[in-house]
């Protein structure tokens, strides 16, 4: 407990935020000796910047296909440069520009913002959940057993991933927000919002059943309304929070084991959209502990 | 002497390789606080991600604006998806198709040349040489004096940095490839060769003379010919080494403190356009702490 991920806060490199980290509790790897997955011709992740074993865990910082430093890929892209600052700053929660939330757990200064939006990088080719979830199962394949660690736009390709390879053996998924999966025949109707409508993903029931075999633990922040919102950054996350809870009751009654944690719920309150980077990210990453440890994965 | 910059071999986040590294030599500062330069909105290196401190130098491995984490601009880009390994394999002297040269310092896997390839990252918006050396002279406003490590392309960009900031106190440059500037009317004329006609830059005397006032070492690996090549690939940097010592007399002959090392010269085979990230990267590294020692840099 207390283990405090630093490295977790450089986990980003995103446009919409989509980027995995992998926490390994076998035995470490020299970082230098698994610097990313092999398989498809470039395809794979580059997991090579920031990985490192601090004794407990390895921990491989992941740029997905086409994003970032594994920005090349087989397909071309264009980029538009668009002044969406003020959109971003809403999305994720940190307020209603240029005000923050009442007690956002965020720092707020001005150099800290700045820096905040520059930890996004555009795409640099098409968006292809089947290519990052692949190139995921590869990195596990190199890699072995371990637990995933996801966020946002993540959380989809999360499910897809561990779909896809047994050594993912558990997913902490931060404020999943796209690709739920449900059983082909049990996808909810679309849930729109004045963020834009959210629509659920069908896969095969055999398929939906892997993800009853591991544990998993969703974190939603703070600034999440219950009611419809009329701020659209808001209300995207009404209907995200809304669909996640029918996802866990979709995999719970399959006999899964997932578990929803809303963190204002349990008393925590101020979080944005990066909970694991916010200023209680100590206490973030307790929670992640904590997780570890009753899943018997923590390797203390 | 014997240090190892295991952490250069992470600087190259490439399509055609400009990247720096700042290897600062007097106290350090935690990584964490100056995650990257302050200064202009959105141009700024991103140097946040590989920044280490070891105890002798803190050092920053920047993406530069508008490429891998860095990659968000105020500017539209294209993407062009292009085939060209084989194009690179030649570029960057690691031999001709499929074949390495012999005695190349380059590990002769499969696995390894993957790797090499995957730490390419196309450019996310339009090349600037001016907006990245602001952005690196603003990483030095904000870190202090040190010593700027360039390669390639990176060269060029290095030579401006070091015109516009004071706190450049050397530099040390890997295969120099383009932008090398000249006094305005002592241009040497263009260079032509079957891998392309390289043009030099004029640049005012009074900053060109900024460029005689610190100590700076280039150094060239192997299979560059004296003579044309068919080989565009070895062509190319027949015309760069040749230029590159038209530059070393423009300097020095200014009163500058340039030496340039073709590393054939003195012994060491086999060297790549990468030779910090070579099969004797130790030994490479050695050359550059002696240089540190020589110019009074050396922390130690």
């Amino acid at each position: 407990m207390g283990r405090r991920f630093t490295g977790i806060m450089r986990m980003y490199s995103i446009r919409s935020p989509q980027t995995h980290a992998v926490f390994r509790s076998s035995s470490c790897t020299a970082p230098g000796s698994s610097r990313s997955a092999g398989g498809a011709h470039r395809t794979d992740v580059k997991a090579s910047r920031a990985s490192s074993c601090d004794g407990d865990f390895c921990v491989y910082l992941i740029d997905q296909p086409r994003r970032g430093g594994a920005g090349r890929s087989t397909l071309p892209g264009s980029i538009t440069a668009t002044a969406d600052d003020q959109y971003w700053f809403a999305l994720f929660r940190l307020g209603i520009w240029p005000d923050f939330f009442p007690g956002v757990q965020f720092p707020r200064d001005a150099e800290s913002l700045n820096q905040f939006f520059r930890q996004m990088t555009p795409d640099t080719g098409p968006f292809d959940a089947g290519v990052i979830a692949d190139a995921v199962v590869a990195l596990f394949d190199r890699i072995g057993p371990g637990v995933l660690v996801t966020h946002s736009q993540g959380g989809g390709l999360g499910w897809i991933t561990a779909i896809r390879s047994r050594n993912v053996r558990a997913v902490v998924s931060y404020e999943p927000g796209t690709g739920f999966t449900f059983p082909e025949g049990e996808v909810p109707p679309p849930m729109p919002g004045s963020g834009g409508t959210l629509e659920a993903v069908g896969v095969p029931i055999r398929d939906f059943l892997q993800l009853t075999k591991i544990p998993i633990v969703l974190y939603y922040g703070d600034n999440i309304p219950e009611q419809v919102s009329v701020n659209p950054g808001q209300d995207a996350w009404r209907v995200r929070l809304a669909m996640a809870r029918l996802w866990v009751e979709a995999v719970n009654g399959k006999g899964g084991h997932v578990r929803l944690v809303h963190l204002p719920d349990i008393g925590i309150r101020g979080n944005t959209h990066f909970p694991f980077s916010d200023l209680n990210n100590t206490g973030i990453a307790d929670l992640l502990s904590g997780f570890l440890t009753e899943s018997g994965l923590d390797a203390d």
